[in-house]
């Protein structure tokens, strides 16, 4: 445990933050600018490689805030009288926390999403047109001699332009997405059953049932988050429902989507997807997914870029700085009281 | 050759249409409602399979319009007496027409490319997102069991939000991408040298010179047509002012890059490059550049699929019934008289 | 007092709503059909024309959720267990409700300020037009038969488009003002206190000191609320920052401007200002305001509309179903607990 | 008669330019700076205050352009053998130049509409906010003691944002509105016979029949310009068609509304309307028409704005230099030879 200040700590006024962002690495979300913001306004207790839990608990009674997601149960808590924030730079919240106490103290339950919602749209963005356009598949047919010019490669080719888009879930992602798909004109339905109609149409969009949803799009981006309700929210039944040559872009968890019954359309050669996340990570070698010609694949990369990471710290700092303000916080995203225990969302590792 | 109509022609005074579109084809081009509208509104003098000159001759004299680049040196065009237009269907303008003699008559003398421009922006995008992510790179290595995952995938990831963009040349490619960039808030800059750094200003872009676009851009967009004066506007010397890891996307013409230089730096791994046109289609079965890893492939595909075929179609049924109403041509492009006679563009085949 | 239903209320196990609007009347916010939404899903305790304290503290045990902005001291919060929401349809929060007591039960204490944004932005806008073309004061000279034709009358317009904004203050009404803006392509800065620079940038917006904003802008825009930091936030030397022939709009509250430094600008001629809100309303009749020629006067009107008003029905419906179901609110506003006690607002009378 | 150089002219081969702009002002067009780049690059000749047609005519054999809307007959044009464009600086295509001689020689026959198009679209939107918010109607109020407070003020005031709108035309001026309608999300339609409905579909709108338009707008926009076809294109039977409460704005050519419907309408308070151009120009001083309250009054204010008039000179410099390095000209607007002789507007007094 290293204390991040040489002064007499009697006479530092400066909040104290704990740090211990694991399996976050500080390094790879604060920069070197906003580490020293961070320490030029807190008295940062640095237990990143300090996995004693004495030191964690020595700091406690005195910290404003922490930074990573190390397990609060209400004893914690309990000790932790002037903390006001939890900062998760993780991505998830797991069940290592007491949210009911923390929020019945007023502290600040904050999460990192937004910082990767940008990147994830991006790269969804960038499945959906290779899908459109075969872009890998004709750059793979070129490697191999096998390349077909000008229209004779464009049979299945279409324009995002006015196409009928469809989004499953409207949160951080969605969001993002949104404007990207403006651009192109898209006619665009959104499924998300935790949004009023109003809420959907008020911001300029057109809600629809799930099933109308997937009747209809030549394009689904699959953006929910997992919860008890959404697991294998597309399982065969839905699946079916999809036209043929639809593209899918599966960019946030593997466990809303069943996929064996993805394998199955697959295999059919019915439609095309783009995806990012899987069941069992990493694939195993032997899986017979590899060997689709319909599929995008990749590693779980959608959100994980250096940016992303850096916008993390960025945020933190902002947040923990307007605290110390006795201003809320903007850049985060608050936990939702009803939302937060609903989670099923596992670490990525 | 057969016309379009079974009434006696004599009493038909629709105006005369010869249709000679090859080598593009009717059917791309046009809808079965497309074809209807033509045939309601026009005498189609249809010439697609009757390359007898005799018959082009024999409608000449009575022709309102010509859809296709057929030769058209001066004797031709005086003896169409009554030609309003010369829609060109293929997409360059080539020197087979006396364009200073159509235009003393008024004739418009118009062009298809503006049909093409969403498809190629959004291919473009396509392939300048695939080289930010790196799309097709890890799509690859998931195939061979060599694949990456979360952060280890990303390590030269970048946002294409923020990101320093140049567009080199500003016609109807630069246009049809610029919304699309602008949802990314982009760093733009332009260059093009045939036109006025007011009007990019007016138009709300900022005007570079080529040198400063290269040096400062993560991703740029060659968008230039051929003329003499822009081949191997990308030589080696322009090459070398990317900067390391610069994102190039080639989708107008082979001949403004010179190739060779192109591949002196991404044999020495330092730029990716996305390449939709080549100087020599189809690439030889043993091109060295096969084998480049850091390079997206794709085989003169981005303007040519079929929603842009048909867009054609469309725009010269439109503007074939503007000009029989007395109306000018509003959705293909006019030739410019400055311009028409300088493209280098050959035809794709 | 009346109950929304006839049913036996011991069988009825819908949420209890207690509605309660004064000074807000329930027809003007809630549309026949959202009112029938309101009550199918609610069993509602009308008090809008009860002002019984009785009847309130009977239904208060049971309430899930108040309409309405009654006073709620820490001793009627402890008496309404079941409490889950404060719904303020009136658009300030006043100190007659224990917030910290609400927050530490995680009741929900929301405003309505969003409701208004839309209109306020819309006739900010307008009142911006009016300032840079002399809409209402060339309408004035036309009625007196005075007025200027062509560049005459147009000495002293400019465009907004590419004009220097600035905007005071970047809550509801800067985030609703602001895509109407880039419309015309503006040149902006934003200043406000409550906002770190970066998430400003995040958001695509250039962050200004006051000072700077007010030196340089073209337009400026006051959006701020009141609180004890904000008031007379432009004074005597901040007003006298603006350039000449600045455009001043004010549409949040009058309390932020000194009026007597205002008004020796106005009267020097040097600055141009639509007004909205007054430190006394109604403003006295003979006030000497009243004779300004280069001020847009308008009685406290940019954000009561019918559709304003009708949208804080629908929002408070849309949010009670949304806690009914175990769900978030999504389109009212959280008050934030290190604000709500901050806001110097007095009730619109 | 001057010339701009006092070099020897017969060593100087600039390309000549007659600048004779009458009735327009050359100081009101050229900025300092765009005058000086239009000396350094060719030889003026200026007329403007030289009337004498001798000095016009000695100029012409040589003239590469020229600036203003001066007598074209045939005779003149067949002695000015080296003229390549006539740059149109007032706004509007007269009867006094030979079109179709101008044509068969190629020469460029160029207006300044674009440059008004801004300015006509903010002062539009500006008026249609008005009369949607009563903003010039309650500052007369409040000049006059009669101000009304909050909602009383408000009782017919309409968001704009998703108001069903209709354009009728779509030139210049519609298309610079459009994109700040588009920040209002309005529900659009479009009516303009010279267009097919395609393009516009192309362009993301939705085409009207006049009829349909006229009924389903909360707020039309009449920016037709004068031709034989639109003269009274709306009359008494098409202002009947305009829902009660309708707001009409009028910026494009009075000729194109027959006002004594207009003021039957208007005297039976069921629309309201924002007037800047008249049937007669001034308007008599007892006109009965400056008596309503329903209207707001503007004196063909709309375009003539300094900013747009400096615009002009900017783009004649810019297309002007185009032509001199063999370009086409991008900045102003090519006369189409279909339409240049149809157009009825009178020159602005």
């Amino acid at each position: 445990m290293s204390s991040s200040t040489s002064q007499d700590s009697t006479a530092d006024d400066r909040p104290l933050v704990i740090l211990q962002p694991a399996p976050q690495r500080s390094e790879r979300i604060f920069t070197a600018s906003a580490r020293m913001e961070l320490e030029s306004s807190f008295r940062v207790v640095d237990l990143e490689d300090d996995d004693d839990p004495a030191s964690f608990e020595a700091a406690l009674p005195e910290a404003f805030a922490i930074i990573g997601q190390p397990e609060l149960p209400a004893a914690r808590l309990a000790r932790a009288t002037r903390l006001r924030a939890i900062c998760n730079v993780e991505g998830n919240f797991f069940p290592n926390v007491d949210y009911p106490a923390a929020f019945a103290r007023g502290i600040h339950v904050l999460g990192c999403g937004p910082a990767y919602a940008q990147a994830v749209a991006e790269f969804a963005l960038g499945l959906a047109l290779d899908l459109c356009r075969g872009i890998s598949r004709e750059d793979r047919a070129f490697r191999s001699g096998t390349e077909r010019y000008v229209s004779a490669g464009n049979t299945d080719a279409i324009l995002l332009r006015g196409a009928r888009v469809g989004l499953i879930g409207y949160g951080n992602l969605g969001r993002a997405l949104r404007p990207l798909l403006d651009a192109f004109d898209v006619d665009l339905r959104v499924y998300d059953p935790w949004l009023p109609d109003r809420a959907l149409a008020d911001w300029g969009l057109v809600p629809a049932s799930l099933e109308e949803l997937l009747r209809r799009s030549q394009v689904v981006f699959m953006l929910a988050t997992v919860t008890a309700d959404s697991e294998h929210l597309l399982g065969a039944g839905e699946l079916a429902m999809l036209s043929d040559n639809a593209r899918l872009v599966l960019v946030s968890r593997a466990a809303v989507v069943d996929y064996d019954a993805l394998w199955a359309e697959q295999v059919a050669g019915r439609i095309l997807a783009g995806v990012d996340v899987w069941p069992l990570e990493p694939v195993p070698a032997d899986d017979p997914y590899r060997r689709l010609d319909n599929l995008v694949f990749s590693g779980h990369r959608a959100g994980g870029i250096p940016q992303a990471f850096q916008q993390i710290g960025d945020m933190v700092v902002d947040d923990l700085r307007q605290l110390a303000r006795g201003l809320p916080p903007v850049r985060m995203q608050a936990a939702a009281p009803e939302l937060v225990g609903r989670y099923r969302n596992r670490p990525v590792t």
